[in-house]
């Protein structure tokens, strides 16, 4: 279901900008309106990392709670954010992306966007009522929910501590392969220090820096010069479903495509040796053919 | 540190009236200024109970989010608020309360006011550090999640799969005696269908039911007439470091009494057999000598 926005930069940033576009996608110039979450990972003077999150179950164009993050500026190293047309599990707060999670003392916060199948769903749900979400269960009746607790318990199941980098994004990248074996699954997961993109389907990315140039959003009016409000060192990169802007080149990630960011650069990628790319329309028709939406 | 503010009800209610009082204390009356979080659970039309936080890390008597949260009418089932005054760990979003964790496929939330002692909180890091938080560790460095983390960690280690209310309240119970031995422990948890209520030194609380009448804040202008924006059937209870209203009576948790609401009404009490009330001067005073704030 829905649409993914997601940010991770080297410096605090507002993604304003990019979810004043977002936003209207929730009931305005698109139809994801069965409400919406961001959360924001934010850095203090002392580079300790804390999470915030709202979310509403108003659709996002017109959402109070989605007015204040436009207007007040949060200035954030990660966001993550979701707009939902309910597919799976009704509209309510419950089944709101982000879902948010700790592991190993951090805030883990993941989004979804696409449908498991009825076999993953019912094999999953049949494993944690006979007790075998020993950590993670979840709280509302989204399939997406389920993904994420079935990829952390595989997680802690694995490892006793936090394994390294290295190890983790590996790990990963299988957990998400798998889970795209099983339904159409588009992610986003972030911990506060990297962003995890994992492209079952459609995800594009776009890394603004030096030199900083005009941006236009595809979904209104609005326009900005990054060079007006950054500094040469800036390095933001910005994750969405379907491209904000229509002036700017987006990458996008090839199906199955696995890609870690951190401080606004690539870390870590998996590309399957076969390289398929959709187009907006043949990923918008896929998701359509399993009963998920973009 | 700092003060608790909860709600308990049998129908969905507006707290925007004691928040408007609450959050004056956060700068404005009273100097709990390191920031400020509130937790609603809500209950959609089906029935099912969904979480939402707002945090913030500006003081709560000027903070835009409160703003939001006093100009947006949440009606909820369950709230838990605290206004900061930081006493162990720096002014920062990841050491705002309530600390949430998911418990058995249920958000829980909590908020404590006190300072447990150097010896528990050296105790209880070690015991995460070796490995020994198996399920939950703090993200933040207050006193306050490491408690919390403590008390969930013993729970799961104590129950593979939710006990009945009465195992679950008597254990919970048993766990705030020890952390009430450990160091200054008021606190509040709600799982969105209960709210516990532990006092270790101050806590009130006040049910509002038919024939309902007019409530005037201590820390405001502001008055209701509660008959206006009621039903006969509706039943609120409100729980507060240091009472809000200066018309109303308010009664007191005895210390190391516990108390557990649902629907508004008490469903379990346990109190220690020798009962003792400390006046809120004795109960300040009481805080300062602990390092703690109220």
């Amino acid at each position: 279901m829905c649409q993914l926005l997601g940010m991770n930069c080297n410096t605090p940033t507002d993604i304003g900008f990019s979810f004043a576009g977002f936003r209207q996608r929730g009931g305005a110039t698109d139809h994801h309106e069965d409400g919406f979450g961001i959360a924001f990972f934010e850095r203090n003077p002392n580079g300790k990392i804390g999470l915030r999150q709202f979310h509403d179950d108003k659709p996002s164009h017109l959402s109070p709670v989605a007015d204040l993050v436009n207007h007040y500026p949060i200035k954030a190293m990660n966001v993550i954010a979701h707009i939902r047309k309910a597919t799976t599990g009704e509209n309510s707060l419950a089944n709101t992306h982000p879902f948010v999670r700790e592991v190993w003392g951090e805030q883990w916060a993941f989004a979804h966007n696409g449908q498991m199948t009825d076999s993953f769903i019912r094999r999953t749900e049949r494993l944690i009522a006979n007790g075998n979400a020993e950590h993670y269960a979840p709280v509302g009746d989204t399939d997406s929910e389920l993904a994420f607790c079935y990829l952390l318990n595989r997680l802690k199941a694995t490892f006793k501590t936090r394994p390294s980098d290295e190890a983790l994004f590996a790990f990963l990248t299988a957990q998400c392969r798998y889970l795209s074996a099983n339904g159409l699954f588009n992610c986003l997961i972030s911990n506060g220090n990297w962003q995890l993109a994992y492209a079952g389907s459609l995800l594009f990315y776009l890394t603004r820096q030096a030199p900083f140039g005009e941006a236009k959003l595809s979904d209104g009016e609005m326009s900005v010069n990054f060079k007006d409000v950054t500094t040469d060192k800036d390095k933001v990169t910005v994750l969405v479903t379907i491209p904000l802007t229509d002036n700017e080149t987006w990458q996008q990630l090839a199906v199955d495509e696995c890609v870690i960011f951190q401080d606004g650069d690539v870390v870590f990628k998996d590309t399957p040796s076969k390289k398929t790319y959709l187009s907006i329309e043949e990923g918008i028709a896929l998701a359509r053919s399993v009963g998920a939406s973009v």
